[in-house]
């Protein structure tokens, strides 16, 4: 009631908003760079802000007080107004479209027979341990305050592993969206944030081959064209087929899943760089490494490489490789009755990071991400390659030469430029060590599932949006209650009731004796479509005016049309399309 | 694919599962004590599992290894596969009803203006400092892992005051539905999570007297009446109305907010214990205690409360009074307007703990936490009780009664017997504090909000459903294809994506050739309203049959109605009301 002014008065010179400044202008180059438009003038101004830190915060100690602080209303602590490193707060609008783009997954989802759960955001330290191998440096623990050890969740997976373990459960279909947390770098990350959303759903349970495995892919094209985001690619791999090969090649059995990542660099790297990896840094014999190059280059539509893979004799000789060729014949048989075969592309250059994975893996990549022309990739044998539509050379070299700008501008290249945008596999083994590990009767849950990439998901809208020039509102106020002069306050406050108890969305200015002007701009600023007018002559009558704000004539000479009171609900019930 | 039955296989001998059987007990005996019922069989069980658990533990050493854990697939750490203490899954009927409840509230908020923001679970610890008096002791830290240090947010209006001074915003109508977390000692606190649902809504910026503060109450009714959960009452007072009395009395500025809390404790203990608590514990002299009481038992309608205060000269003249008795005089016409003033209940007994309120202040209490006589206390004097319809001798007897079961269930009695489901009020200098902490122009942003107990809102919502013996589904499946014998495993896939891309919520059996009981079984166990049944005779024909599952006559006569292939999809939409 005290204070005045209602417009932003964000301190320039503080370090507070100096962060705030460089945290936003990070998203906007983010996006610029994801619809290919030139950021220069963003770089140059963000360099700027952080000479500006530089300087602020040398005069800064920023070295914290004990745990009880020094009292609620200390006026010369000198503490900094921001959120904590790598996180963010999602303001109205952009919590508006992750919102949507939650219930667009969710409404996908459902369809398909699936619960959700929603575990702690902490579990016990020893549950995460041994899940994520070198990453196990990323996992943030909650400071030993007495009792159990614990830490943050560092994905969906693992919790819902330790979910059906724990309760014994050996067969559900379940969506879980929710943060993790991964304490990050940002020298080494480039920008990737330490909590972000995740999205994933998976399928536990027994199947028969392949079924389980063709729904989930199903679901993920359903839920990417139901985004709305343009055209997407699914690379597709066997992990069997690809340890077939390795033991075709020769790959000592304890290298496999070594040689394995490095293979999945081939979207970032051309092979010579990758061959060197395999064989100067991980000890491969070159003839072994040549061996594996003739298959990895193999990518194209599904029954183009199969049909590759089964004529050679060498390769069908092996279980494992056979193994995994009949898995995705099957599977190429469910999915053109699913109607998204046109989707796949059979790439024997997917590895997947993960160890945990035993069967099928997949990426979905989007438009934006592949490079638009066909790969020419000099040093991997061409007889290999079929057809492309995303190739490794041109990403790999676009990545080195932009290497310099990307730790200058603090931006991670790889997730924008060649990231994914969602990304899984089949997982058997890990509902086990669960069960197992805590002393329980060994059961093996067979896994597959999918986790979409929501924060890349965000940028593509909020990309597409802001091209589009499309105003995103962070709320949905329909109707504005002007009243005129001498229209009494709890007159607005009587007819914003009424539409409130009709579930009409309403608004009205907070003062006694508002001035009209005020009350038009507060409709304006708040781009609500209807205004309904007061004026004490109508009212006398029974009558009010309702005003449509969308495509208004800006001339201001409509003045709406007057309608009785008593009709107000129907009429804009009609106009919302509630009727 | 390789694991067998799909039945639950929990191995009742297991620390896990012993856990569980009691978190679910307790949560049992919670609800019956909720709408009731008899418990004992319950408590008699659990005290059981509490002996087996003691014994079981015994033999176990639970410290865990360290950061890196032993690999993968270590078999011999014996690790306890449950969620952290004070923490819970939401298993999928529990996370819908939850969804359900955030909807509802969500449905109602966004009637009035407000927008959503997302901030991120931990904040940075000077942020949280000094906010919480001797509550600070129940922040969860974050490990210093190096870098800044943080904590777990405690609730949702420390961050919203924080993002409004770091963002510069003086004016913001604003929700939030996220966890908080309290390191409470169960103990201390029998069975009180420490990680807990809050939903926050909440008005900043300068308005004309009690215009938001009115709007806050109006919300604050529509959603109890929207979530559908019964009566409820909503207490009020008003901060400078308690101070002017405090004032009046002669209470010692710097004894203001101990004595306001001990006031507060009028809803649980009689006068005479809370006098006794003023004058022996905290040094009041009893003439000004006794002054005191002869107001704080003021209780009833808005107008009847205020009239007595106001034709009470000696506290009129105390200008702190009188400034709040006119402002309520002001809320009473805008909540006559909302038609909400009947849900009040002006009560002189509320005082708050939070030191951070400086006007009027609420509190919602459910029906099933009000005792139903009228409460006779004799300590108070009897002239200043005008009506009540919730006293505070009844349920400060039941909970004293109580206090033994209490301890012996792990069972928060204070939050099942008197809780109160919502709770707020003006805090005008919040977040003013922080501007001026972080040196910041000192700028008051007047805010009024209030924090709906969703986990309370929650049991009771929970009761009354197993009250009523409503199945809750966790998921919302449609129609199961089942098909007869020589029906291909395609057939059905080509089926359920015909439906799917209709939008309608479909699922089948996982087999290539299912037994038909089997199907039989997965649909009824699911619940799923409509099965589409195959037969390769009809699929020949162009038809199938749909037989609908609810209210199915169980002797299986029925064999539902066939239908032509084509008009499926507008059939289904038709029987589930989207045609």
């Amino acid at each position: 009631m005290s204070s005045s002014s209602s417009t932003s008065t964000a301190a320039s010179a503080t370090i507070a908003s100096i962060n705030e400044e460089i945290l936003s202008l990070q998203n906007r180059i983010k996006e610029l760079k994801v619809s290919k438009q030139d950021a220069s003038k963003e770089v140059i101004s963000m360099k700027s802000l952080k000479e500006q830190l530089k300087t602020l915060t040398k005069d800064k100690d920023t070295t914290t007080s004990g745990p009880t602080g020094s009292g609620s209303s200390s006026s010369n602590s000198n503490f900094v107004l921001k959120t904590p490193k790598g996180t963010t707060d999602h303001k109205p609008e952009a919590a508006l479209l992750r919102k949507k783009i939650f219930s667009t997954l969710e409404n996908v989802f459902l369809k398909h027979d699936v619960s959700t759960i929603d575990t702690p955001v902490f579990e016990l330290k020893d549950i995460l341990a041994g899940k994520y191998g070198e990453d196990s440096k990323l996992i943030y623990d909650l400071s030993d305050q007495g009792g159990e050890l614990c830490s943050l969740r560092y994905d969906l997976t693992v919790p819902f592993a330790r979910y059906l373990a724990m309760n014994g459960i050996s067969s559900m279909k379940r969506y879980h969206i929710g943060k993790v947390y991964r304490r990050d770098q940002p020298v080494m990350t480039k920008g990737r944030m330490r909590e972000f959303y995740q999205c994933d759903i998976d399928i536990a349970g027994s199947c028969d081959p392949m079924v389980y495995d063709s729904e989930i892919l199903k679901i993920l094209c359903e839920a990417l064209t139901a985004l709305d985001i343009g055209q997407y690619t699914v690379k597709i791999n066997h992990r069997k087929i690809l340890d077939g090969i390795f033991q075709l090649a020769g790959v000592p059995a304890d290298k496999t899943r070594s040689i394995s990542s490095a293979v999945d660099k081939l979207d970032k790297l051309p092979w010579a760089d990758v061959k060197k990896e395999m064989t100067v840094e991980k000890g491969l014999d070159e003839k072994v490494a040549d061996k594996i190059g003739q298959y990895v280059g193999f990518k194209g539509p599904g029954y183009d490489v199969l049909g590759k893979l089964e004529s050679d004799p060498e390769l069908m000789a092996v279980p494992l490789a056979k193994q995994g060729i009949d898995d995705m014949e099957i599977l190429f048989r469910y999915l053109t009755v699913y109607k998204v075969l046109d989707k796949m592309s059979f790439d024997m250059s997917l590895a997947r990071g993960l160890d945990y994975y035993t069967g099928i893996i997949y990426e979905a990549i989007h438009e934006s991400s592949a490079p638009p022309s066909k790969s020419v990739n000099p040093s991997v044998p061409p007889p290999s390659e079929i057809t492309t539509s995303s190739g490794s050379g041109k990403s790999a070299k676009k990545s080195s030469s932009n290497d310099k700008n990307v730790n200058e501008d603090g931006i991670d290249e790889s997730t924008v430029g060649v990231g994914s945008i969602a990304a899984g596999g089949r997982y058997d083994n890990l509902v086990g060590m669960f069960a197992e590990a805590a002393g329980n009767k060994r059961e093996q849950v067979p896994c597959v599932g999918v986790s979409v990439g929501v924060e890349r998901v965000y940028s593509i809208m909020e990309s597409k949006r802001k091209n589009q020039q499309e105003k995103l509102r962070g709320k949905e106020t329909e109707v504005f209650v002007l009243g005129l002069g001498g229209v009494q306050l709890e007159k607005r406050m009587e007819i914003a009731t009424l539409l409130w108890d009709n579930g009409i969305k309403t608004s009205f200015s907070p003062k006694v004796n508002p001035k009209t002007p005020a009350q038009w701009k507060q409709a304006d600023d708040d781009a609500i479509p209807y205004v309904l007018i007061l004026a004490p002559k109508e009212l006398a009558e029974g009558k009010v005016r309702i005003k449509a704000q969308v495509g208004k004539d800006q001339a201001g000479e409509d003045k709406g049309i007057e309608i009785d009171l008593d009709k107000v609900v129907d009429y804009l019930k009609e106009q919302l399309g509630r009727a």
